[in-house]
């Protein structure tokens, strides 16, 4: 399966919520793992590891990297760079999607902020620039999208290898279960 | 066109700019409208404002209606109540929409926030409940997933109306054109 390994840039502290959300759906999208580029943040650390640790799989968080870095180590390795841009190609309306998996290979998605490097949208930094619509967006709306239009749904039935916690689906209530079948609540 | 007007509940002032993209990513998936429960934030509203002004369309934000008064007044006219969580019927496994777009009504579409009131599970005051995959998730996310599948992608080449600022999408730099169709920028 192709990984897709996601790109944050812009975030700064006051931010944490958001890269957290960003994170989050990344992991339960199938993302296989997140960079922080360019800065760290201890409490989006910590937050994902307790996330991973409880509800299982093996979603990883980088923190720090550069991103000229990132993308170039990314291509040397053969990857193709996605920006999520609402300037780019719309999803809908083009056939970049196909595109992008015609490619076959793994996928670096950048997800930004308002101000972005000039270097995004530019070829020599980026293959793909892709809108989920052409209008003011959430990069985490954004995101959630792309992951699943490219899974095509999959992702939402996948399992999390090691869960502590699991969620038993149901029309009313809460049905949540520890690893060892008990129920810890139902309300 | 079935109208969706996403319920936005547990916003907390620290939480201005996740609730921003929430109400940006509901704009820009073809939703009708927010409602801010219980709480109003002037800074929201303004952001709001301006995205509407510049970049067009009718989306509204209400604020600070008690949720309960929010939702028995949508029932009594005749919609159905959605409330997206991770412990719901998951809407890739299930048939929860196509149970949903069987009601053929229009829709309040309540995101939370990590502790909601238990009202929220019950059938006293929600129709459905709904997981965009039964993981720890971002609200933000799961409306926007939520929405793309509702409107099938339809809602990502929407026009809106009476924009002064309209993206034309290309697949690299910036193609911004005003209202009197002059470039503002290409980079």
């Amino acid at each position: 399966m192709t990984k897709i390994i996601v790109l944050r840039w812009g975030h700064r502290i006051r931010d944490e919520r958001l890269t957290t959300h960003v994170a989050l759906a990344a992991r339960a999208l199938n993302a296989t793992g997140m960079i922080l580029a360019d800065v760290k943040d201890e409490k989006i650390q910590k937050t994902i590891n307790s996330v991973v640790k409880n509800w299982g799989g093996s979603f990883f968080l980088e923190m720090g990297t550069p991103w000229k870095t990132a993308l170039s180590n990314w291509r040397t390795r053969g990857g193709v760079v996605v920006h999520l841009t609402a300037y780019g190609e719309n999803i809908q309306e083009s056939d970049v999607m196909q595109r992008i998996k015609a490619t076959h290979r793994d996928i670096l998605l950048i997800v930004g902020s308002q101000k972005v490097p000039s270097g995004f949208f530019s070829s020599e930094w980026t293959d793909f620039n892709v809108a989920i619509g052409n209008q003011p967006h959430s990069e985490c709306a954004s995101l959630a999208v792309f992951l699943d239009r490219f899974y095509e749904g999959s992702e939402l039935s996948r399992k999390f290898k090691d869960a502590k916690l699991v969620i038993i689906p149901c029309r009313n209530g809460k049905n949540l279960v520890s690893k060892n079948l008990e129920k810890l609540k139902i309300t």
